[in-house]
């Protein structure tokens, strides 16, 4: 027997990759759910309606669209994000009438857009909500059944945990491997592209990423990913100034083959 | 019928993750061809019964073997190697008595050592070839011939055009990589890498690499991975300063996923 949906009627603001793999899992797993499709910049009129809305799309218009909420969320409806950064949405939406609380999917594909969505986009896959304490436990409660009914495993931090911790583990390999991307291309050409292995092919997955969500992301988490990208030129430095010799090398590959080890050992799907 | 080996009998020193696979690949391909396993800092005297000697070590380890071959190396014998920088050992060995060639299988796993040995290790691979022009064209044909019993590709190229190319597609990427692992865990410790998806697995699968094998590459490419780290840098530090307003992040995003769809485009294996 199907279980009723935590939420009747949805409103997906913003309908890449993300907010269609969210409608996709809704309806899957809860076939008598409503749910609007709205497009970033179309009317929100059909929000009305709505007691769960979803912004989904790129970071600042997420906080831009919720400014324009106050008119369109009917009492008791909860708005929710799945934007990559917290502490932003999460300050600006404490200014509005409705409540509000922060998501992230931590979840994704090599490629954005709508086309590539999946029901099954979030199988498995952490989903970080960020609620303030002064949040009924209703609205929680609720949003978490709704996350693990698109198969996702609920996990509650603050915004600013949140925030640092995936601009180490998810913004700063983004931004690496775009610049790596970049780099390689430029120095090796087409013809030195035709003589590359699986390494560079792995460490330059993530660089088909859209420039226009992480320009975003990039703004609302620029304090953290600063410290992160010095922390990555000093330690590129380190290896640059000893090549001859190699001695950052061997500290740095060591305290690199330990680290991939605790990687490999936190059990996550290697895909 | 199982055509005759190009060389009845080889001797492979240094059994690690490549020479093991060599001798695997060769043994299934050849069965009648006669092996020689020899640890990097045994006896050399096997060699003299062998008309192909192939130098597995690390890098500076090949080229001090080099100067120890001339007693060892029967008349008319070929020595190859199967290092990932080809100048400085190519230059080493034109002091030599006996017949040099360089090579280098474009192929490797995320674990070195014998016991992750394949013998379908170099299938479809390219093995790149670095003959000097006054090679007699037997040796060279003869040890073409090898690798292509070993399921590569052969690709003849100068050892300086190798250098370049392979510091950009394969010793930059690793360099990236494991500078990333190591900032990462510092950055986020157990408790972030938590949260990591397969973004950060695929662009740090290659910090598993051991730090012996490529303190010798970073060595004996030096001049070529300094300048490629010195254009990382400054990709990473024009990121680092427009985080708040993206020109760099649209600027470098846009050319990487130019670059990314041309690595896609090269058909190589994605795997």
């Amino acid at each position: 027997m199907k279980a009723d949906p935590p939420f009747a009627r949805i409103a997906i603001v913003g309908v890449g990759l993300i907010g269609e793999s969210v409608a996709l899992a809704a309806e899957r797993k809860w076939p008598s759910i409503s749910i609007d499709r709205i497009d970033r910049d179309a009317s929100l009129d059909p929000i009305r309606g709505a007691d769960l809305i979803v912004l989904a799309a790129p970071v600042l218009t997420n906080i831009a669209l919720l400014a324009q909420l106050d008119t369109n969320v009917r009492a008791g409806a909860l708005v929710t994000d799945v934007g990559s950064t917290k502490r932003r949405v999460v300050a600006a939406a404490e200014q509005r009438a409705f409540a509000f609380i922060g998501g992230h999917p931590m979840a994704g594909a090599a490629r954005g857009g709508a086309s590539h969505a999946r029901a099954d986009l979030f199988e498995g896959r952490t989903w970080i909500l960020t609620p303030r304490a002064d949040h009924g436990t209703d609205a929680l409660a609720r949003l978490e059944r709704f996350v693990v009914g698109l198969g996702a495993v609920p996990h509650i931090m603050t915004p600013e945990l949140h925030d640092r911790f995936v601009g180490a583990v998810s913004h700063l390999p983004q931004l690496s491997a775009s610049a790596l991307m970049h780099v390689v291309g430029k120095l090796a050409g087409d013809a030195g592209l035709e003589l590359a292995g699986p390494g560079l092919r792995d460490s330059t997955r993530l660089a088909a990423s859209p420039a226009d969500i992480w320009r975003d992301i990039a703004a609302t988490n620029d304090d953290v990913l600063k410290g992160a990208l010095d922390a990555l030129i000093h330690t590129l430095t380190e290896l640059r100034d000893s090549l001859p010799g190699g001695e950052a090398v061997d500290a740095v590959f060591t305290s690199a083959c330990r680290w991939r080890d605790a990687l490999d050992r936190t059990g996550g799907k290697d895909e």
